[in-house]
């Protein structure tokens, strides 16, 4: 590190620097972003952030300037005693579970532990009977056990009736025998197992003896069920000769997380290791007992989604902050009209093409937003009004609701996961040269954040669920057309069945509420073409899942809570509305034309709409971003600071942060030596 | 490393195996995989490949193993170990240049002494007066000096007009004085110069007195022009106090590249150092003199591109081969009609909603090789009628041939690099849960790959000249209608503007001629539809760079040297690329209806075509993708194994080669200690 003073220290960036563009970005628009941030987040949210950032800020351990060079089992060591220490402050600070997952997000760095909090304590709690949860609940609320979830296989990922994992149930010891058959058995993935965990819900083939239709089987599988397994011991931390498992090594992002593989060798656990709230096993008689289909899963599965589709728009927001700061003060090219080239150059983002890869995106962070938060309220109040026990979903629970909010959920995780990977990447891309480089902060959540489109099984897979329950829904509706429609999917449904004949040609650029109209038209028309082919299926996903956000959004700017902010704040959110909605459109105009939907003419009038729309939303776009709030310790960018002073931080992370520039070395191709003057040939070999 | 015998040795994967699948994958299709090979690559090309992969396999310091494991900085020193040894082994062997990039190829990691190889070389080469040449060339040869290209800097990137970093001519010494007046003005970038060259091609705002029209500056601009420059000492290898240079850190993907910052303060160099062959300067008389626009520049972009476009057919070739061999081995779901589930489940790749996103990319593969390997012949041809003294393009030149060419290369650079690194990615997430690991052996494909839409300036830049081009064409067709078209492109336009009041309506499902027609047809309409508006401009290079794929792949399947393959190859390659053109057309349906080049209801039925298409190359996947023949030590691929053995190779390197799994860790959170009983707490924070 150059830690001596030399000429770089009297340099300044060429004028106006980036501190000085970004001011007069905030002087020129009069949008108060943090009135509008209060209205995105709520005061509790922000409070809840300020106050741990300044705990987590403080920790040299959660400096993130040195992660970038550390090795792979460097990372995990690194991400290890990470988590010791967001649990030694949790206890130190009295930090509840939303306190924590702050501390979390704001070091942004998957912890080993993670599986602990959230699969493996929800699995537990989920499954184990009263007496279980008794038992277990406490030791895993102190750390005293560490837990993880190992479902999926190496053969075995979303066909989970398909895992080959047994669990015999021997009567004469009254024991559960776990044994892998084969290789592709191996559990596999599961993260905080590798190397971490001290026990795991594992989840195997229920085989219980007897009763088989083949006459050759001496036992008969019942389905996966869940075991709770101590898997290494409590003092030497490792396993038993009958299990084998470990970390599986390196793979997109997530370096801190161990990842395993598992296999049993004929391993003996107790009776006791099914985790018995749905399914019970007598282990005197061996009757077997199972439980009505537990609704609340469904309900677990959905706040999930919501909690997914509401981190997607803070990954989209924060690549969107870093990109729009960026590229206000990134200058290239004089302006066209300016022949003697003799001011600064242009901000690259007042180029309309560097605008409609940007401004679009930053639009999908709202059109996130209203969806993630209005299925969260729908879920909530679903969960109200259907709870009975406190558990499970009662008989005269909304059906009708609990099936439409699986399939919206579905949906808009899986297309919130997939706009925020994409745009990541495509705020990336438009950031030319430095936006491949580690300054931008983007460079570790790209890789983290690419898996979540593969979280929860394929995101193909799921749209397969939400084409299904489409099919039926528009198959239910020609059947009896005049039933009352129990939800606003079959409302959508319903009325176009009712009029399919005419072509309502919306006339989308006047009027916000035919923009809504045509994308549920749209949708509705897809779906009635679809038969059952796997193939054609995909197709309605994408439609259904757009309008879903469309009408949210709209719902959301024509509600009391919009109107009561200044003017200034209600047209750039109807701005934002019009630009996400429309350059949507634009992407998929066919559909919208051969629907009938929206005439050509209106069709072919969008893109000089939206350009429109992005010189409304330009002067704004810095307050925007800055309304969502990301603190510089988060985005950890040199071209998102909030200051923008890109180009120092740039600089500084090279020339000072750099421990590659310790080093000399020598270049002498002849001379295997790599440390000048070292001796050090052979040495990196040795590595490998 | 688990190097004990345990219980995992005698385990297999349930059967059927991955070796029996791809055997039988193999057995049903009749193409001749290897004969295929040969037409594609050429004897040479495979003799070549197949003899530097026997030297490169045995060395120990190519192995890929743990390179994922290793920090940044060791990286590097990977890296430099490994450029030493591929020029040693280039002495040994007596590798000509195009061994030597094969045997980088293989390695398939970049090594600090690429930029020395390529730009340095070639700017020294293209730059240098005959004497400097003389002086030059054997060093570079040799590697006594290393060099890199030094253009780009902090604040600057595509405008190459605007860089800050000045050479201020000094008649009294007669030297120039390197200077950098900003911050910005640091050099950035610039891959070998942060730790390994001792030279560089640096490119300098050239400064002479007098002669400005601002009575105030003493010195005015010549513009940028190339100096060079020794930068490190030969034997310290340490910078003059002078020049600060140094490694700016992690990025994405690149690890073992030293991309460099750079300023100069008021370093001083002599006459010597500019480079001559275009731009001379009196050390006397200090009289400027500047020769003609040195057309061959463009050739030599030209011939870049060309070569950017074949790497990128191999790339997606690479991330293609992985997803279809392991996806026909991949087992998910049984198939629907059958209802009693007793067979192995259904082979991922019989899914058609997982081929339509595979098979269009292998398709692709095609596509991008006809149009690389075209440009490639242009380019040669061009050169050879329009070379007069081996160096300079003659005034005879066809200058509508180049300027084209210049045009398509852009085009199809920009096109090939967004295609294959898209492609990279939806092959991995096709994959679903393995395609997020390691073993896809496409980890660091991938963020390598991010960076070539960014070469060269970013993609977006470069098309806005491909459309300057196409509507600088069709303004003068519009103006003289019956003048002779001087290159393709002109025809397209000619005819486009013969005929465009009449819809053709190409009937595309029948005839592949017709298809080239209507991507002709509808570039066109697009192209004369724009005006001058830069926001316009960028909907022009897609139609225009598809187009020029979908006629190169056409005229290839109907030339002779295709008409001698057997039977089953021709039809596959028919169909490879109907699949690829009509599967394009689908995509931008809307563009070819509003055109009028192809019907709104032969539009609709190209899906169901596809569908057919697809049945019909499934067969032949696994055999289409033996013929690009990407060994395996270049795939580094558990899941692109050619023997098919996925399974067996995933859990080898979890079980056996990944570290992490030698240590044992303490992972009780009051203890501040990592590894089991060593004390080490704070160890890991020192790294920070």
């Amino acid at each position: 590190m150059a830690s001596h003073a030399d000429f770089a220290e009297k340099l300044r960036p060429a004028p106006p620097d980036g501190a000085t563009i970004i001011n007069h970005e905030r002087q020129r628009s009069d949008l108060d972003a943090d009135q509008l941030g209060q209205y995105l987040h709520g005061k509790t949210y922000i409070e809840r952030q300020h106050r741990i950032l300044a705990i987590i800020k403080k920790e040299k351990l959660f400096d993130k300037s040195q992660q970038a060079n550390l090795s792979r089992p460097d990372r995990y060591k690194l991400g290890l005693a990470r988590g010791k220490r967001l649990r030694q402050l949790q206890d130190v600070h009295g930090w509840d579970d939303e306190d924590f997952l702050m501390a979390e997000y704001l070091v942004d760095d998957v912890q080993p532990y993670h599986l602990h909090i959230s699969l493996f304590t929800a699995a537990l709690r989920e499954q184990s009977n009263d007496e279980q949860r008794a038992y277990w609940m406490p030791k895993v609320a102190s750390w005293e056990i560490i837990g993880a979830y190992a479902q999926t296989e190496l053969g075995h990922g979303s066909n989970v009736r398909g895992i080959e994992t047994e669990a015999r149930w021997d009567p004469q010891s009254q024991q559960f025998i776990l044994h892998s058959p084969h290789l592709t058995a191996s559990k596999w993935w599961n993260g905080t197992l590798g190397r971490t965990a001290t026990h795991a819900v594992v989840v195997a083939q229920l085989l219980l003896p007897g009763e088989s239709d083949d006459s050759n089987a001496k036992y008969t599988s019942h389905g996966p069920h869940p075991f709770v397994v101590q898997i290494r011991d409590t003092k030497t931390h490792l396993p038993p000769s009958s299990i084998i498992v470990g970390d599986i090594g390196p793979k997109y992002g997530y370096a801190p997380m161990d990842n395993a593989y598992m296999l049993f060798d004929q391993h003996r656990i107790p009776h006791s290791a099914l985790l018995s709230r749905y399914s019970q096993l007598d282990a005197r008689t061996g009757a077997y007992t199972k439980s009505k289909n537990p609704s609340s899963l469904y309900g677990q599965l959905t706040r999930g989604r919501a909690v997914i589709a509401m981190h997607a728009r803070l990954v989209l927001a924060r690549a969107a902050t870093v990109a729009v700061r960026y590229l206000s003060i990134r200058r290239q090219f004089h302006d066209r009209d300016d022949p003697h080239k003799k001011g600064p150059e242009v901000s690259v983002l007042d180029y309309s093409t560097v605008q409609i890869r940007i401004l679009p995106l930053l639009a999908t962070t709202f059109a996130l937003h209203y969806s993630g938060l209005a299925m969260r309220q729908l879920y909530e109040r679903t969960r109200n009004s259907s709870v009975s026990d406190g558990d499970r979903v009662s008989d005269n629970a909304d059906v009708a609701t609990l099936t439409e909010l699986h399939s919206t959920s579905a949906g808009l995780k899986s297309l919130a996961t997939e706009l925020a990977a994409n745009g990541v990447e495509t705020c990336r891309r438009a950031m030319g040269g430095h936006g491949y480089g580690g300054g931008t902060g983007l460079v570790q959540l790209n890789a983290d954040y690419l898996s979540k489109p593969t979280v929860e099984g394929d995101n193909w897979m799921i749209t397969q669920q939400v084409a299904q329950y489409l099919i039926k829904k528009v198959k239910e509706r020609a059947h009896s057309l005049k039933s009352q429609a129990l939800n606003k999917t079959e409302e959508y449904l319903k009325d176009y069945l009712y009029s399919r004949t005419r072509e309502p040609k919306f006339r989308v650029l006047g009027d916000d509420a035919a923009i809504v109209q045509a994308f549920n038209w749209r949708m509705s028309w897809l779906v009635s073409l679809q038969n059952r082919e796997m193939e054609s299926q995909s197709h309605i996903f994408l439609p259904y899942s757009q309008a879903m956000l469309v009408s949210n959004f709209h719902a959301a700017i024509s509600s009391s809570a919009v109107q009561e902010l200044p003017t200034t704040t209600r047209t750039v959110l109807t701005d934002l509305f019009r630009l996400f909605a429309l350059h949507t459109m634009d992407l998929e105009a066919r559909e919208f034309q051969n629907s009938g939907a929206v005439s050509s003419d209106t069709l072919d009038a969008i893109s000089d709409t939206v350009l429109t729309i992005m010189t409304n939303i330009r002067p704004h776009a810095v307050k925007l971003v800055d309304a969502w709030g990301l603190p510089d310790y988060l985005l950890d960018s040199a071209l998102g600071r909030y200051d923008g002073r890109v180009y120092e931080d740039l600089f500084h992370r090279a020339h000072v942060l750099n421990p590659l520039n310790k080093t000399t070395f020598n270049p002498d191709y002849r001379n295997n030596e790599i440390v000048m003057g070292s001796g050090d040939a052979g040495q990196i070999q040795a590595k490998l």
